[in-house]
């Protein structure tokens, strides 16, 4: 299935809609075979930490890149709406301290390193994590400062095919994980509530705001830019860590696997 | 061989020069996989094309990363030095215009895709890049934008480490490939001219400036970031087109190679 891009004349407000669908049908990160295999049970303890610690860089930096969003809204009644995303991840208190419906995505994800058997020091270090990942969030941040609101927005808008990718997590991890239980999937039960949420204003305010068949192909641009940044992380892991595994110097190495070595 | 950081006391400045050193002996990317393939000869004609068509993502960006840095220089005297870098890119004019000796380094590298076979324009068009290279290549520029001068200069020295490999490459490529003749190794050629004059500048204001502890273990992260850039770019043409071979929705796909179909 191809993307089409609409010409010179805008789209109708449908099939703009599909031409954004069309986007994750062909190339969100579902496809990709590290999910397969994740979701699948087919990973080592140890792979299953690599993409832990690596997306746990993925989940500190989206309130950066929403506050980054949000410093470049005019409207204080957008700025309301979109806050909701940022205290989503940073939560309105820590761990233990807040009823648990408040606490946040960040301290959720640290649930799941922490089920993992990672020391939390490390994971917040970032140490280990993999420069590709670092490379691949940080284009997210930087392109929603370099490009319109609009396509900031429409970057968002994977959202649209989250919540699958999240209930195939929720049953694949409990089917096939022994670390599984209602702390570690504590993040993905509750992105099944938010994901909705923020997401049908964000493709409200995309279908609202893309009026030109230039807005209109921009959006479509942007989703696509934030697929393959989402591929590139589970590229690397895969890379690293699965096949052919070779993990960089300097990288993360889970202790069921032996690097290679790379020697003069 | 690990790398040494100071700690309290700067290091003196042969001990320092040596744990720049040290960051190129332990992680420069003459020693990934892919270039072993690349400079042994063992790599198919559309595994090259891959590699120099990504690689030129690279050569339009470094003089962007040079500009960048000159931006931020307050002293005539350094930028006139460093204006030789984007010079050296540039080029004096287009190829048959001026005389061969002043013939740009991007001029020079699209006479490598040109003897591969890929048409100017669609290398031009970046349309075929792996993601995770303009991630890679676009941290680079965005580094030396945030990070202090000092930094953004140590982060250059990877030149230390450069006429070897590109000593290598001339060699391996005239052994082992048919497309290598001084047209499409002119790019090579020319920085072995030019890279050592670059990197003694560079590594005496390194040397000069790196006053404090914490400056030198600034400039040596800041070269291992730019090591790991270099790094990040092979993983991910060695991921898409050596092993496993998965090449992202999308991206370049060679004549001599059959894509994976990612489909639901």
């Amino acid at each position: 299935m191809t993307t089409s891009l609409p010409q010179d004349e805008p789209l109708s407000r449908d099939a703009f809609t599909e031409a954004l669908f069309a986007v994750g049908e062909r190339q969100y990160h579902d496809l990709h075979p590290f999910h397969k295999l994740l979701h699948g049970g087919k990973l080592a303890k140890g792979q299953v930490q690599a993409w832990a610690l690596n997306r746990f860089y993925y989940q500190v930096s989206i309130p950066r890149k929403d506050l980054t969003i949000m410093s470049r809204m005019d409207d204080p009644a957008l700025r309301r709406v979109w806050l909701q995303r940022v205290l989503d991840h940073d939560g309105l208190g820590p761990d233990g301290q807040v009823e648990e419906g408040r606490v946040g995505g960040i301290e959720r994800w640290l649930r799941l390193t922490d089920g993992l058997g990672l020391d939390r020091d490390y994971v917040r270090s970032l140490e280990g994590i993999l420069p590709a990942t670092r490379f691949a969030v940080d284009a997210y941040v930087h392109f929603v400062l370099d490009h319109t609101l609009l396509e900031a927005v429409a970057s968002s808008l994977t959202e649209l095919f989250a919540p699958a990718i999240h209930r195939e997590r929720i049953a694949g991890f409990e089917q096939n994980y022994a670390f599984a239980n209602d702390s570690t999937l504590s993040y993905f039960r509750k992105r099944l509530e938010e994901a909705p949420r923020d997401v049908d204003f964000g493709l409200a305010y995309v279908l609202d705001n893309a009026r030109t068949a230039e807005q209109q192909r921009q959006c479509i641009r942007a989703l696509r830019f934030k697929t393959e940044l989402l591929w590139a992380q589970l590229d690397a892991l895969h890379h690293a860590y699965v096949s052919p595994g070779l993990i960089p110097p300097g990288a993360f190495v889970p202790d069921d696997m032996t690097p290679t070595r790379y020697t003069r």
